[in-house]
């Protein structure tokens, strides 16, 4: 989350940490995901993964429309958790051999993202409702639910083939 | 996810590696959440978060069923993720000072654990259903429902009481 520094006295400091960590997490997700695309097989989720980085890069974009909406500094701050995931898909990357296997794997892990980041974008746009900052809500909500479609299509492409073929 | 010895060749494989880690997750957070409902002050997230202790030691005993269903030994496989999560939660426990920032604070960091289970679940039951265990995927979804009810429930309280309280 990155919200650490001791300077988090109001929902407004929260909110501002929240943004910068998710800031932190799209960047790391924006250089991760292509080396994630090489290592797919399936078309139907090479496509998939394809597609979601082009919004990922629309997130990024949004994020800094809404820093400068709110007046703060575009930054980010550490976030373990998503360095914990993308550490783990990295790692699954080299580790197994069979390629529906991993097509499996790597939607699995591509999922752990979406829903920290459908987590976080939640918790952003009910805190900028909150604070007045409808315009910032409405800009986030935009990439809330993207990352909850994202979700959904990889869970479509989970049931429909990649798990029954590494299943047969 | 902790899934990376290099014995992973099935989607049996995958599937055992990842009751170790959700295994090892769940764990983890019957351990933190005492600690994080004493830093709670708002009475109706406090009596949510105890019930939701109540509900994950009954989801540490499933899993030790699955386990056993599926012919495999109750093992734990570190799971960077969960531990990022954790950490998070730990960090901002000391460092935000007022009581109804720090309440709207937990409730996004018990949001980020919820998700992250709702995320492994949802993969262990499709992955259990592929394999044709719908013994194990049956006892899996139960606890991916009372997640899912979990995330629901934080999102009314923060909703409805903390965060409004807070920005006020």
């Amino acid at each position: 989350m990155g919200f650490f520094s001791k300077d988090i006295k109001t929902m407004d400091d929260l909110f501002v940490h929240t943004l910068q960590d998710i800031y932190y997490a799209e960047n790391k997700i924006l250089k991760a995901l292509p080396g994630v695309i090489k290592k797919v097989t399936d078309p139907t989720l090479k496509q998939g993964l394809t597609a979601h980085l082009e919004e990922t890069k629309s997130h990024v974009e949004r994020l800094k429309q809404v820093f400068k909406l709110h007046g703060a500094d575009v930054k980010a701050v550490t976030c373990p958790a998503i360095d914990g995931i993308i550490k783990e898909t990295d790692e699954i990357s080299g580790e197994v051999a069979d390629k529906e296997v991993l097509d499996a794997a790597l939607i699995a892990a591509a999922q752990a993202v979406e829903h920290y980041e459908i987590t976080r974008y939640g918790s952003l746009c009910a805190w900028a409702k909150q604070l007045g900052r409808d315009d910032c809500a409405a800009i986030l909500h935009k990439t809330l639910e993207e990352e909850k479609g994202a979700d959904q299509k990889l869970t479509t492409i989970a049931n429909s083939k990649v798990n029954r073929k590494a299943a047969s």
